[in-house]
């Protein structure tokens, strides 16, 4: 089984009979269609399913055909920055499939994308073709707006499809990246000061951990503070480690970890990594996990 | 998802033609057939498959029909001791489903295998419908030869049907467990000693720990010894509890854990359970694991 999530963001966040459209065509793919957020005043729709791959990028392409039709950024407004009416389509690989294979998958998609529909594509994070074009903020700046102009540029010619924005559509942005883990440490003390501390200290910016994103915030209701982080590669900047860091520069402050909470979702390898270190488990492997060896396969034939 | 593992033990190890009709009634069910182990000096097969509910217990209930058909232990002879042509059929909750319907379906096979073929049944461990019945082994007692004496006895009537042998089937023992994880800790030393005596103080049977059966060896290859271990409950007596009180012990003895090692399989929730502990996860629920949540279903239609 290779299970890939995929997150497309439209620019739509209003129109029901638009949402709902989308979410037929997602659906009718066989995929798994886990989330729909929509926001009215951003005017865009972030959209979560997951499945084989094959079903994945036929439910992504079949997203590209319906939202394409019905969405003219011409008219468009909203809160939120935008470059496309299908404005970003991260691939996540999230069991038995590598980074490569959702990094391929990015760059099929992009290909077919401008092949059927003339809509340039820019492939970011892992699938990147430069470094510039990592960062999702750095190929959106100017937005929908913008882009004829930033397109005549070289270093803007898009990865597929036409050196112009499509009329109603603007350009779009895929890619592949790791799972987000949104993960919280709550200290046993009110001092905001040592969260902020510790955040600085084990955040990639400030000299810390690579694929750590932290900051200290303060819950005044229960009269403590929290390490507030995203972690953006679990794999390469494992959970544990993060946990017992900040539970180290707590100590250097007298502090205690209350608890942690992960919030929304966290891969079942981050959580059995976790398991795996702190029990010192030798030569363990994900096929001794018992649901993933029943999932995986039966016995040959005999 | 209601995912239930079954794991029959029948009294035939040597036909290979009445070995794959078994393992070919277990699979027309739908289930997923995970091993097959035939012994023949045992002449007994285990059998090992999981699946939903209902497809369980179509395929308990077809692994019956054929080998009852199959094997008469008149003539039957093997080293394993044995009460019945179909002998033990434990039913394991791995995941959406708990020890209690376990023990509900172990009922509904036991009845159903006595009114479609007049074999006496048993119901054991989980099920079992008082402590003497607990364990397999004081059912088992006597064997099939000694069946008929023992069935006359009022303390050893049958759970389900005829209060006398099947004449070429003896008597079923049907039940529910929970999964076992066979879990070794080795020790940075050489001294026997350490590992029997550390065994000793975590052991039910001599003082230590309800779920856990435990026995000191010697790696001599390695030169080191291991703390071989059976957690038979790890929702009640979980592994990182053994293992914490494992380190603990050694460490009174000047004696440094060097790995654990799962030999086998292990339910997810027992690492998921060792993650949230030494993570100190607070409110952390099995549906915030993503392939859970995948698993389980999709977002509400809308």
């Amino acid at each position: 089984m290779a299970l890939i999530e995929c997150i497309p963001n439209i620019s739509e966040g209003r129109r029901q009979d638009v949402l709902d459209a989308c979410a037929s065509a997602i659906r009718a793919t066989g995929v798994t269609l886990l989330d729909v957020k929509a926001d009215a005043s951003h005017n865009r729709t972030v959209y979560t399913f997951a499945g084989e791959r094959e079903p994945v990028k036929a439910a992504a392409l079949a997203l590209f055909g319906q939202a394409l039709q019905a969405i003219d950024l011409r008219t468009h407004s909203g809160e939120h920055p935008r470059l496309g009416a299908v404005d970003v389509v991260p691939f996540v690989p999230i069991e038995g499939v590598t980074m490569a294979d959702c990094v391929a998958l990015a760059k099929e998609v992009g290909a077919e994308v401008a092949r059927r529909h003339h809509v340039p594509v820019y492939l970011y994070e892992e699938a990147a073709s430069s470094p510039a074009r990592r960062n999702l903020e750095d190929i959106r700046r100017g937005e929908f707006e913008g882009l004829a102009a930033k397109m005549t540029q070289d270093e803007w010619k898009p990865d597929f499809g036409p050196a112009a924005p499509h009329p109603s559509a603007g350009a779009s942005v895929v890619g592949a990246r790791m799972p987000l883990i949104a993960y919280n440490i709550n200290l046993a003390t009110n001092r905001l000061d040592v969260a902020k501390k510790i955040a600085a200290a084990i955040r990639q910016s400030s000299g810390g951990l690579r694929f750590v994103k932290a900051m200290g915030v303060e819950l005044a209701d229960r009269g403590i503070v929290q390490v507030s982080m995203n972690l953006t590669n679990y794999e390469k900047t494992p959970v544990f480690r993060v946990f017992e860091l900040v539970k180290r520069e707590a100590a250097r402050y007298g502090v205690a970890v209350l608890e942690s909470e992960v919030v929304g979702l966290i891969p079942s390898g981050a959580l059995t990594a976790s398991a795996a270190w702190y029990l010192q488990l030798d030569g363990f492997s994900d096929d001794q996990v018992l649901e993933n060896k029943l999932r995986s396969s039966g016995i040959d034939d005999r």
